[in-house]
């Protein structure tokens, strides 16, 4: 089994039920991973060992999911000269707002990309990216990815022209 | 000198023109402190240990000033059950509404407790409160500030009634 | 029984499904509460009584939860020289997020220490932390409980490496 | 001198450059009026009881203006059945939306009308809409001031167009 | 049948729902009123007319509601000097805040009064603390609707400490 | 078959069913339109290419429904000087916010138009107005529906007279 | 001198330092204007009979501009089926965020376009895309229009790579 | 002459005086960069191009900075499947939220990865850390920064302990 490049990072299981559209699509493209449960706040030391080891450790890339005043992409930047790619969860009542300012408003000297909210499928797309810029079988599954999804939308689009909107939506909306 | 039992940290030299106010009233007060600029995000590590060694070296309360991300108090928290009280600054495009999310929106298990955007002044005698749960003498003090702060109000409000608006609005604001 | 050190004080009783996780977790710390009903606005005079008597009453910590325009924790604050802990509701139409200015954004003078919105836990967690700056049994506890909640982490961490994540998802959250 | 019937309270000085335009727009409307300094938080017990009294004194309308947290006019109405008008001051790093927010969402049962953010003269025009309910010549005076504001608005766009807007902004904004 | 001395205007029957409690709460209190289905946008005219006529039709008070854009408060007070509350109701994506800055902003001269988002019953409660500065038959309802609510809070306290929060909670809550 | 003069373009078929209400509108109005699925994101060179042709296709205003980031409007303006409409959709956790903003803060020298959140309505609305500057028989359908309109209002407010507020609401909401 | 066909139309002189880059584009592009000061809120009969005979005086197009409640747009559209684009001005605490919700959250029924926080300039270019629909000069003019901003960017592009960044910010910024 | 990797791109040349923190910080970690004045949407073709060609000619990363409706990052990351960092510039009335949404709020599908607003040293340092997964030396120079970063934290830190907060502040900030 190939060592992972990317991990993957939860401060909560409860965040699970979305990240697993970044673990399928890290699956989907080949790119070997691993998943870990470790909070910025309940399991600090462990957070911080986990991103001063990452890179000794051959991983490229982390991707670090948080809701809330979601520290944890933060905390492991700080630890680690590897990207890090932060997703603010939508739990909470603020709707993932505080989480996505607490992990783009990273202060100058430790960088955080922040994808959109709730946006795993989003992270695992540009921690593709980064594996891209020195792997180019990952370059070339990128590709086709985008190929296809720009098929997918013109099917839409067709299938739209030819039925029409009202059997359009009473046949419900396809798997995207 | 006494021993301090607050401990103020700023996650940058530039809190400090607005964090001095905290300083001042703790000296005002005569409550001993400690002032340390330490970085939840360029200093990781020096950040953990202080907090990990600050119930052993008898602080008893945490200041924790920090702007945009904001991740200084939570940081703390997570490595000390002494209480942490976060100071939100107003630094950066959002004003400092990014720094009270990243530091009111705690996830459960580990409290922060947030004063106002820039809120200083409020930290420190939310930390004299605290000390005064066991130290009455701060209590007496504490009660002392509510009085003369109560008095200085009506003062301004006798001298509104004495002078008229005009006036008093000639004269500038009187010292607070 | 012993006397209570913490006062519990929500403004409507529509706020004890939430608050109920502080009064859990104080018995469970075993930290004597009591817990009142009393509105800043239905109830003021009440609520000004509550305040101004809490430290002859030998109460220790206040902990106020408010929602919409959330004024109790202040209102208090003013009448007291004791820690008020604000716990803004996201009751209401903006989600809580009038509570949180209206509790944090308290003007210089009178300090309340928010914790987030819906943040029962936190508050309880906070009060302790405050509770442990003169009660060596109950900073023990709170160590104790970092211990286990770090533990409880770890514990999902390992089973989402043995059993996978589909497996993990499709066996429901663990409790907490 | 006539006895006020609108009672004007700020929660500092510092709201009186501000609120000053109220004071000027009742005086030429010739409403009896007094004004306050009075802090919801710093002076709890005077706010309670000029409210208590308001009506015993004859007030009919009270104005009370404050900024942050802003409890001010919720704490006065909570303890006087007249009307409260609440003027949001925008002081502070949030410009007054956490003011706005703590004086428009009062929970249900105690009512308080909010205008604008530093809208100091529309809170003088409602409380003089208030009087008119019960006093004709206010009324009157009140639709000749609206008269003359009509007019001053259709002066404007007659200069501009005898003028052009090129010499109008060269000529600078007039009195308004 | 008395004349009535409250208008209610609603821009949108979907807005009788919450609008209701306003109903409701003037019934209970005796005070006179009418209900209007107007809106600022779709029948402006009829919008102007109404408020035009009111003070000659011997209305005292205007409740305005509206959601959205939510212009009707403030179209209606442009075209009369008695005093507008308005209602920002929840409706739509943004839940009432683009209500609430819409009715709230007033431009300098034509001053609303703004409750809080659906916040019909306070607005009907702020109507009748008007009607109470030259109704004292309102005035005394007034009073004892406080002390009925105070009582009704107390009562809540009271069973809380009787029964506990166990079984308060499982008993549900009870009717306000 | 007339040529369409309308382009509707979704940046996914998920904006369907907001979005049929614009279609059903312009087809209610017999404003000739077509509708694609287009994506800013997934197919950048068609819809470059769609906003290029347009003019010379005949098409006279395009209206653009997008969520989240919701590039679609501004990068279809960009390729065409027709007017373009922009429809901000509620998807996500910021419920349309992003979108809002997105759309309508348009970098001076290419514009959109943008209505309101989900306001497909208005978007066909909006296109039917500018065709009004041109064709006059919908100028005189558009007058004719907003008659229409402010009858069907006018239905509603005499309904409500007549059978009063709780019959009213008993019955329903009638259809709008 | 031909007859306008966009009519400009502020809410106060206020508006006129930003509107005047409409005026100037429209100018630029020899599409006859007009421009008034008339507030929806001042002058709400003038208001509505501008839009009214809009129409009748052969108008195409009005342009609205408005700051906080910004109902100007919203009222204007309720009395014309003519296209109205809205202007949100930034004046205020809440820098525009209040007018621009005002305007683009309009009700189901009566459509505005609402370009964003302060732009004057793109409302006028929307206006000439909308006279583009009939007239085939202005949309030739807007496409040199289009043309010229590229190659000016283009331009600036240019002298970036042949000065480099240090001489070019030294040199100040180029006029737009 | 080495071949740039990092292609840093921007809407406008107003955007270069905080940008320039972004060339100054790959200069000194000796990453050759290009950068190119290429707008979203005055420049639509150019930009879809520069991004399709960038892989072919070995770019490794682009970074993309905009303000307000800020399209321009997720137009290049819709044409290329390169790593594309966003940077939101606190342009305009709302001090970047609007860009810093319109960049991280991208739909599934199409990554880009948000700095904070005016991030632009973070965008660098995350372009460095990307360059760092397939390049050691500069892996090496990133930990270096790092180090050095610390020290100048801790720098301060000293210097503050031995002269004390009020000389410190009366010395001015250091440098960074």
């Amino acid at each position: 089994m190939p060592k992972p490049i990317v991990g993957i990072v939860m401060g909560s299981d409860s965040d699970l039920g979305i990240m697993k559209q970044a673990l399928e699509l890290l699956e989907q493209m080949e790119i070997p991973y691993e998943v870990s449960i470790c909070s910025a706040h309940r399991t600090p030391d462990r957070a911080l060992e986990y991103a001063k080891a990452a890179r000794g450790r051959d991983l490229r890339v982390i991707i670090a999911a948080a809701g809330l005043a979601a520290h944890l992409p933060g905390v492991l930047a700080a630890a680690t000269t590897l990207p890090v790619i932060g997703v603010p969860m939508a739990s909470g009542a603020l709707r993932g707002v505080d989480a996505l300012y607490s992990i783009a408003q990273m202060p100058p000297g430790i960088p955080v990309g922040s994808v959109g909210i709730d946006g795993a499928k989003n992270a695992a797309l540009l921690a593709a990216a980064i594996v891209s810029t020195f792997d180019e079988a990952v370059a070339a599954t990128l590709n086709r990815f985008r190929s296809e999804q720009a098929s997918s939308v013109q099917a839409k689009h067709d299938r739209l022209q030819s039925v029409g909107y009202q059997e359009y939506l009473a046949g419900g909306k396809q798997p995207s």
